[in-house]
């Protein structure tokens, strides 16, 4: 049974084990610092099909498929798909649980999405109805741009604040047991949508910032811990620019983000020689870096206590059109080494 | 503690309670048979809001408002709000997210979103980490058509299978505890995406009747239940032609679907004189209609036992374009006298 520490903190408290992971990317995020740290590359943005939005579909499949196989289990032994992606109506994940043929659970929280899954999912295998479940998130670098901004045929320049969405996906499956020693998620901390009244949505880093640190604030004070608790704290998309904001408004609240404890997947994706401005964003990008990278250190025992925490913008084309500022959300997941 | 009775059935064991329920509509689906049912109707489509997507957001907000009041515990108390919306991005319940200040997880899964936000509440509930939680959709007349069709000023003349979205928002306030006698959720069953190859956008009914017929099928067999052990078996906006399909497709499968024991939101919203065609549909159509009547016949005991069954089509414009056909999804939750 789940534990209340505080609004938006639940202790899990039998846990739910990472059993597998996969991630799967696009080029340009193979040939960064990165890259060699996910199970797939795609050889192009379209892996064979018609159009950009299917071949993101079909990421979104085969990376959930590779985690089942990397899990030891088959796709007809999962219990439930929990996800989404940056496409209208989630199209992405709502045609590949069509073809996954699973009990599907869709779920809009833009990049923060990942972390939401894996809370939701982790939840509900604690809560005794799941044995399984398969978390998922994806993003496709020309879908999003052509979706969110302008057709890439424009070839428009783009602003020193803006980020690159990356063509990616990661899938985590989590499980009630485990034969084999595996990390498990133990702590959620459910978001609030923050909004400081950033209007550029050529600045998403800044946006979502002050939701990162409101919700990283929240996880400390209703857990009694400090980051000196992980061995690392990671952000979802907050790219370079957003990574220094996070740090700047946690200090105000007397949280030290040191960079040995605070890194952000964002950051950390491309190199600046990858012309890529503030890095990388999507909900494809803490997906893959987190399955790729964080969960394979933990089951290593290379880390022994991250924080997890994807981070959304929850704006839309219409709302910045009509005046809106851009709100953010950010889920936080506590996961432990085995 | 959740117990699987099959791949997509839980039951709920210890229940989560219905403690408070609100809807609000607008002035035509006020004018319809059920017009006496709800909570509050809109006097315009704008509210006083200078765009219909602002007036949604603020129906979305004021129904949460409402159940909260009508549930007797105040907006500071509600652990988290579960719900969604037909936008893009879903602003309307991100940006009333923002300003409910609480804890917020955006769930899509189109129109199956309020029985998806049941089912995901209940079980967290019954899971033991939340002592309640709100679950709320809408949608509005005027912001779906343009943003799925074409904007109302061009007056595009309807085909007859069309279904008219309906403007309007439920909530239903879950909770752990109740101090009186209050409705129960008992079961969830998780629909799959299902897809019988319908690319009519302007027939939804057909697109997502086999996904309510699977899910139905699915749950009698797994809780090894007939329709005769309902009362009411509830769709969500199949609209009439729907409707028809459903209870065809389900005889198919040997199971015998009366009108005694089958009714649908869309297809009960409006008269026949108020020229909608096949009836109403949007996720605002099955959380009205459950809010603002069923809740309260199954309160005062008119009814026993319900399954209500939101139905959503996982289609966008852009899938259409690219020739796709309109993925259905349906989840089931039973809903059960005090």
């Amino acid at each position: 049974m789940a534990r209340r520490l505080g609004l938006q903190t639940l202790e899990i408290s039998s846990g739910a084990y990472i059993i597998g992971n996969a991630s799967m990317v696009g080029q340009k995020e193979s040939e960064g610092p990165l890259g060699w740290c996910f199970d797939e590359v795609m050889k192009d943005d379209l892996i064979g099909e018609d159009t950009w939005e299917k071949a993101e579909c079909r990421m979104f499949k085969e990376t959930i498929e590779l985690c089942a196989k990397k899990s030891g289990i088959s796709m007809e032994e999962v219990q439930v798909v929990l996800g989404g992606d940056l496409l209208n109506q989630i199209i992405t994940a709502s045609f590949a649980a069509r073809d996954l043929e699973r009990p599907f659970l869709g779920l809009y929280n833009a990049c923060s999405t990942m972390s939401e899954s894996l809370a939701i999912g982790s939840l509900l295998i604690d809560g005794g109805g799941f044995e399984n479940a398969v978390c998922a998130t994806a993003s496709h670098f020309c879908t999003a741009e052509r979706q969110y901004r302008l057709p890439l045929e424009m070839g428009t320049q783009r602003t020193p604040t803006a980020q690159w969405t990356v063509t990616g996906a990661g899938a985590t499956m989590l499980a009630k047991n485990s034969a084999t020693p595996n990390p498990r998620v133990t702590m959620a901390t459910v978001g609030k949508v923050i909004d400081l009244g950033i209007t550029d949505a050529n600045n998403m880093g800044a946006a979502m910032a002050p939701a990162a640190a409101d919700t990283l604030v929240a996880h400390l004070r209703e857990t009694g811990r400090t980051p000196a608790d992980y061995d690392l704290i990671i952000t979802g998309d907050l790219g370079t620019v957003g990574w220094k904001l996070m740090a700047e408004l946690c200090k105000r609240e007397q949280v030290e983000l040191t960079k040995d404890v605070y890194v952000d997947c964002g950051a950390e994706m491309f190199s600046p020689q990858q012309d890529t401005h503030a890095g990388g964003s999507g909900c494809g990008c803490s997906a893959s870096v987190l399955n790729g990278l964080y969960i394979d250190k933990l089951r290593k025992g290379e880390l022994r206590r991250i924080l997890f925490m994807a981070t959304g913008a929850l704006l839309s084309p219409t709302s910045s059109m009509q005046g809106e500022s851009i709100p953010g959300i950010s889920h936080a997941v506590c996961i432990e080494a085995p």
